[in-house]
């Protein structure tokens, strides 16, 4: 048994999530502190992980440990027991207002440097870039990944359904992608027959061979590189646009710049100059001058012109002006403030947007703050014909029906960095004609693609361990919870069919016998998965890593309303436990109403949820019946809580977060209490549980009363707030606070 | 050997194909004599039909054989070869036309009673009730069908493509059909365990049992019964409406009145009472005196009140067009005329209104004339479901590419009049509440229905023997066309419940080795087909007997451009062939273009298709070695035809129906003047070859000057034309009459 063996470690991260944190922790303590189980946090935020990145540049108390790093340790242990929250997966805008809101506070944090040129430049950029995008995500899931919809959340959506938008059989609204030149049609894969190195390489016409990365590959790894023309991906953009324009529908771009933090900022930026052509072309040299960056949206001018005088910047703002008069009606993120589509890369997330979307009828945001139907332009064609298929099966069956439909669980090869998401430090913006290829050792050339300026090539790996343990898992699954499996594998896909191979060995490995275990492209595995949902059944999806990011937005979002309701579990290859709470990312809106109002509205069911997961296998792993017990009522305390409707409203006045968290409190003690496997454990919980059904009036009047007032805490940060504030605002009620330090003496 | 051995039975049929006929058989028969085949004519047109059925109404000298019953008899040689044109399925409508032509040429037939009651009138009725609809098809299709394009003609388009409408992703249009309340919905159907008879029952509320039909059933026999709701249906039609009112579409309902002649009608009239809901309810008692029969369509309104004072007439003129105002727009059959989608049950088929829809870019005519995006209602969902498939295939894939895409030929159950087919003296509308259901002579109920009154209720069935056989052919032509086959069997359908387990039973009885052999639902059998066709890839259609009749149009419109290119044969039960020439119907609009401007352009490609099966088969089954010579000269002829585009123009004073004829003789007779493999026949053709040959200049400029003028000929009646009339009109080249009349002395 490790030192981990009883400590939960819970970590803080950003926005929405961390503010709950601070209200949520005193509570779980009590309880937790009973079976002998240890809370500690640790800090992930993007301020925190800026901070441990420069301690060169801070003053020794100024500096931090590296919490990602340490827990990057922790997932090798067998007793690991790690609950993660929804983080900030930063842009670099993102990135740039952390930066400068830390200097605000004092720390001397380099700037971001956009064009680094000197070797400290260069040093610094590359520190920084280890924080940008998707950076905690691979260094945690350490393992494949298990989501489903918890049957208590499931039974309440049964009983009280979120609204569906209606779907009209005659809605225009359609997925859009490339039908050639994307990555789908140029893939090439291969698997390493024993273990060794191999080197991307690009080679010029005149033969020169420059080495782009070497990669040290194990036996059965499976390597794949594959190419997005930039001529075909802008012409294909050219045309959507037409054709938008033409049929009279919105148009909207569906990337996942923050995540795919490497290739999707330039599909974007490719979006952004081909919609303001006219823009980009007038103003070329001006905008290189200036350091305007496309990928960073068309918000990167506005900020650049800033220092131009008043009548450029007109002539500029006229010029975007004339430009929307030939271009389609853009949908809008904020039609209040006037912000598009297309104003900055980190606003439409496609896993979150799509979902969105066909949940709302198909229909987005148009400038004139009406829905409308709309393109949804995903140019890269490999996941996109799902949320195709999705739509036209809403234009024929309709929206969803909450109250009937099944679930569609994942189970995601997400173990080592896998497919995609492994990819950022393998992809190349392509700056001349030449070749990349995949060479061996003894210089094979493993795939090769011909590449011109602007193209993006990439390389994506995945490990057989992976692999191996993700075959496991789906079985494993589809045993326990009696349920057929699809694996979606497209036959036609270069990388999958070496998984198809893979993954026809590996059932081998297991009893599959009367289990319903099928293997089908991305297409047809979504139309049997939903032909199933809308008659009641549930059918396990096991997808690759992508897919897993995307469907477990899609599916909970239709089922559940949202996809923060979900249990994320990741059994880690080597043992532990990751215990995600919700995929809803970090809610920023939220911050911004509690900023304005002192409303939290954020839900920690997720938290609750994976919290009781986290009980429940230290109970298993450490023989601790108390936590086996709390995990039990802890669950029958979320049940209750939904029951009864003690979710956070997003009504300022009415109970939030932290009303929400006091009767979870409440529920839980009282739950112990009733609890006859422990006797000992529900005397020592019965006052707690009187103490605070008797102050409930109190407290919930007291929580009422803090709300209302914009927040004026002087130490609150957007990033890196201080936690004696953050403190301050969350634990706003004296009558439970008095209580809790009572409980925990 | 029969008597029937050497002998085609051609059909003399109505419209456009016997036009045709007259110019085509004289040059086929100078070929078939040569190798001892007589070709006779059979008369099954309308007029034809009538006649025959009224000998006790005509003088002796007026009356004609019942040459149905003739060819009726004769599906049960095994040497029968019958050449089957396309004929009128004729609508009340038609018939009373034609009834009143043969009236007017002297005809003493007795009116077509609309509301029988003397015991005459009764028998006039059941008498004419015989030639309504679909009444010829099912007399002689005593097998299973097996229709494909012919290689010639999918490679002459894959070299000239028709024309395909473009699709929009953001098209509007689709398919509607009902959710519920429909014979999908309440379907059941059980298997004969053994031959016995069955009684088809109404029971009413108070008890009283009244027997509507007996049937005697054989072994193995698969009978089913099914009710739609007349309040569902209405409730579905009216939400239609309103949804493409909101939504901007065209209105247009899709049925088969003709085919269907009991139950659509019946649907067609709810659909028009429920759009011109306020014009039926302000004027019940009126139309209920006048005899309008909205199953007639709109049109019976114009009609019975042609009797009425002007003021009335105009009154309800203006009723007719208030309805419009708060109606969606209709879908046009001839927008300049005024004719709409409900104006005649006849007009719009749905096997060909779809495919002609989809082929559109999913675009009917609007009243302005232009192509719109439409709501295609098709009330009944067991089969409309595929064409909202296909609609949203094409939104998701674009139109399909006839140079490039697969075949998907059709084996069709249905000898025996099986399936729907065979329903019409089985279908009811109900009159009052009660229960429909099936009793079998124990007493035992086999099925059972709740009715109310205006529902439809019928049963079907299927014989086994025909079941049997189709397995056998589906087999068989996947072996012989090393195609994969798909059974179109929805396993969630009661009649296709028994069908499964008879497919999988029969299966057994042949070599399925190595074959490609599934079951699937209607939408997942379509779907796959389009996606392997789309690839260039053919799939084989196995399926029931209405699908077989939508598929055989479906298809081959988007393949091929037009259904009448399909080689479309029945191998008989008996042993015999029955050879049918294209599935294009016959063509009305082609009579008038002629009546108007001496121009057929009848394209009688499908009579030189199936003339050379015809032959082909006598060749094997009589051993006629000149016969089989003269099937594969036919076959080279055909497709020198085509490659020379020598196929009629539509346009008037270019090359019609009889030029072609024309090229057709000459072609062949080249072709079997150059074959060795019997000089003899060689040798007789030389000089056949050479005077057509020699002749094309004459032949054709008197053909030209045919053309252009009104045709005046006295005797010519639409329905029952005066043979030496057409005999003039279709035989225009005295140069061409005199070859052939050389050539047959």
């Amino acid at each position: 048994m490790s030192s981990n063996a009883n400590t939960i470690y819970y970590t803080l991260t950003d926005e929405a999530p961390s503010l709950a944190t601070c209200s949520l922790l005193p509570i779980v303590r009590t309880f937790t502190s009973a079976a002998n189980i240890d809370v500690k946090i640790t800090d992930i935020s993007l301020a925190g992980r800026i901070l441990s990145g420069f301690p060169d540049y801070l003053a020794e108390e100024q500096r931090v440990q590296d919490g990602l790093a340490f827990l990057g340790e922790l997932t090798q242990d067998p007793d690991a027991n790690i609950i993660k929250l929804p983080n900030i997966s930063a842009s670099v805008p993102q990135l740039k207002d952390c930066i400068a809101e830390l200097q605000g506070q004092g720390y001397a944090l380099p700037d971001y440097p956009e064009t680094p040129e000197t070797d400290e430049e260069k040093d610094v950029a590359a520190r920084y870039s280890k924080v940008l995008g998707s950076a905690v995500n691979p260094v945690l899931r350490e393992g494949n990944s298990d989501r489903r919809a918890p049957g208590a959340v499931k039974q309440f959506v049964k009983k009280f359904p979120h609204s569906m938008g209606a779907w009209s059989m005659a809605s225009r609204s359609h997925a859009d992608y490339m039908r050639g030149g994307d990555f789908y049609s140029a893939e090439q894969s291969f698997t390493m027959a024993q273990a060794g190195d191999v080197r991307i390489e690009f080679v010029s016409p005149d033969g020169t061979v420059s080495v782009k990365k070497e990669l040290p590959l194990l036996e059965g790894e499976v390597v794949d590189s594959m190419r997005m023309s930039a001529k075909a991906l802008r012409e294909f953009l050219e045309e959507t646009m037409q054709d938008a324009k033409d049929s009279g529908v919105m148009w909207s771009l569906h990337v996942k710049a923050t995540m795919m933090k490497v290739s999707h900022p330039i599909v974007f930026g490719h979006a952004v100059t081909v919609f303001y052509k006219d823009l980009f072309e007038k103003h070329a040299a001006l905008f290189e001058e200036l350091g305007v960056n496309p990928n960073n949206g068309l918000s990167s001018v506005y900020e650049k012109i800033e220092s131009l005088p008043r009548s450029k910047r007109e002539e500029i703002a006229q010029d975007i002006h004339d430009c929307y008069e030939h271009r389609p009606e853009l949908a809008m993120v904020d039609s209040v403030k006037g912000i598009t589509n297309l104003h900055v890369p980190s606003d439409v997330i496609v896993d979150a947007s799509m979902p969105a979307m066909i949940r709302n009828g198909g229909k987005m945001w148009g400038p004139d703050g009406k829905p409308k139907d709309t393109k949804a332009v995903m140019p890269e064609s490999t996941y996109s014909v799902l949320y195709q298929e999705m739509i036209n099966f809403c234009k024929t069956n309709g929206a969803f029906d909450p109250t009937t439909c099944g679930t569609v669980p994942n189970v995601g090869l997400m173990a080592k960095k896998a497919e995609e998401y492994g990819s950022h430090d393998k992809t190349f913006e392509i700056e001349e004609e030449g070749v990349m290829r995949v060479v061996d050792a003894s210089g094979n050339v493993l795939t090769q693609h011909d590449v011109e300026p602007g193209d993006i090539w990439r390389a994506c790996q995945t490990k057989d361990e992976a692999i191996r343990d993700w075959v496991k898992l789906a079985v494993t699954r589809s045993r326990q919870s009696d349920t057929p499996v699809i694996f979606w594998l497209d036959r036609n896909r270069a990388h999958d069919i070496e998984l198809i191979k893979k993954v026809n060995t590996y059932l081998k490995d297991h009893d599959t016998d009367g289990l319903d275990i099928r293997i089908m492209t991305y297409v047809e595995a979504i139309r049997r998965s939903m032909e199933r949902m809308i008659r009641g059944s549930d059918t396990i999806s096991a997808t690759g890593n992508v897919l897993r990011d995307y469907l477990t937005d899609l599916f909970p979002i239709m089922e559940l309303g949202t996809s923060a309701k979900m249990l994320s579990i990741v059994p880690m290859l080597k043992g532990g436990g990751m215990y995600e709470t919700g995929a809803g990312g970090s809610a920023p809106k939220h911050v911004q109403q509690l900023q304005e109002e002192n409303h939290l509205r954020w839900d920690s069911l997720g938290e609750f949820l994976a919290l009781a997961v986290s009980l429940e296998d230290m109970g298993i792993k450490q023989d601790n019946q108390a936590a086996a017990i709390l995990a039990k009522t802890l669950d029958t305390a979320t049940g209750k809580l939904l029951e009864n409707n003690k979710s956070p409203s997003r009504k300022v006045g009415e109970l939030d977060n932290r009303g929400s968290h006091f009767y979870l409190g409440l529920y839980w003690a009282q739950a112990v209490a009733a609890q006859d496997e422990d006797p000992a454990l529900a005397a020592k919980f019965a006052p707690l549980a009187e103490a605070l059904a008797g102050a409930e009036e109190a407290i919930i009047s007291e929580l009422e009363q803090a709300q209302g007032k914009p927040v004026q805490e002087e130490g609150y940060g957007y990033y890196h707030a201080d936690r004696a504030a953050v403190k301050r605002i969350m634990r706003a009620s004296p009558s439970l606070n008095a209580i809790l330090a009572d409980a925990n003496t």
